[in-house]
């Protein structure tokens, strides 16, 4: 059996978002067949919507609809202190925390020459202004422990210490409430690479 | 950090999808943010338009973009037989086989009485017409293994029995391919239970 023509272009598009495969696809779009109509049509406004609607603080990059965005412009946030993080969604899992007070700098992405993104695809040149304007004394690191994320981090590093200010990153090791017996090795090698002092 | 309204919403559109948690709504709706705004709004249009323009067989009421349905229209196809499946997706999985040569029939749901889905709310009726007016001599219950689906196959079967037909539903069991050690229990019990003699 064929699908419609109309169902097997919504497949396609389902299936262009991340982590979602063929068979998860086709679950979707017959989802989407069994809603109501009134139901699609406010799903697909609020697609367009999101999209037209999205703005970037000039700042910091993060998605915001003012600008500059609310953690940029609060006057309780430590401004000496900057977070660079890859996505707005690192962004969204730090502030979920409520432990962190600076500001942030998201990169919209990772160095990687294997997908053709080169810094000047990222706000790198953005980041640096901030370090040579603002009075920043410590940029943190804080991308994924991927090899973008550490080939990212070594770069940054480089362009930010003839700054002389201070450049940390957060640490890797072994996730609270998890188990050594469980880890896995390379984690483990971090782990015990970057030990501290106690 | 608080979502843009738009985003939040987009948000809670994907998480009402199947099988879609919060964390991938978040991630699905900020992917739609880095994707070119034509190819969301391209993304909106098919989710309205096969919701528009689908249309359901009357006779098996299968997915169809003509009606009757090319299945239930087909010359090829052993018209004493009817499979009876929960939803359009299972009539495509069991399609792929390329195996079975009869019709169908959607029931659209199962008899769920937790889930308020009596047998007035699926094809039940529709299937019951089928068997008196059709030249019809079996009856193929297809349906999930599940509690709900067990229970629709034993109401079905005790309906269409009346009529002097054979009704069967498909074999549940040890799936190919895969290992009597870690086969579930209930599986090996059905299993052992619906043993074959050869």
């Amino acid at each position: 059996m064929e699908y419609t023509r109309p169902l097997a272009r919504l497949i396609e598009y389902f299936q262009k978002l991340p982590s979602i495969g063929p068979k998860t696809a086709q679950r979707l779009a017959l989802h989407i067949l069994k809603t109501d109509k009134s139901e699609v049509e406010n799903f697909a406004q609020a697609m367009i919507e999101a999209k037209s609607t999205i703005k970037y603080c000039s700042i910091c990059f993060n998605i915001s609809s003012v600008d500059p965005c609310e953690i940029c412009s609060s006057t309780s946030r430590t401004k000496e202190l900057v977070c660079v993080v890859a996505e707005a969604k690192d962004l969204i899992a730090i502030e979920k925390t409520n432990e962190y007070q600076g500001l942030y700098h998201v990169l919209g992405g990772l160095i990687s020459p294997i997908d053709g993104i080169g810094p000047e695809d990222i706000k790198v040149k953005e980041l640096l202004e901030r370090v040579h304007k603002d009075d920043i004394k410590e940029v943190i690191l804080a991308l994924n422990p991927s090899v973008e994320g550490e080939a990212t981090s070594l770069y940054l590093s480089k362009l930010l210490k003839p700054f002389g200010i201070k450049v940390s990153r957060i640490a890797y090791g072994i996730p609270l409430g998890s188990e050594l017996e469980y880890t896995d090795e390379l984690t483990l090698i971090r782990a015990l690479e970057t030990r501290l002092e106690m």
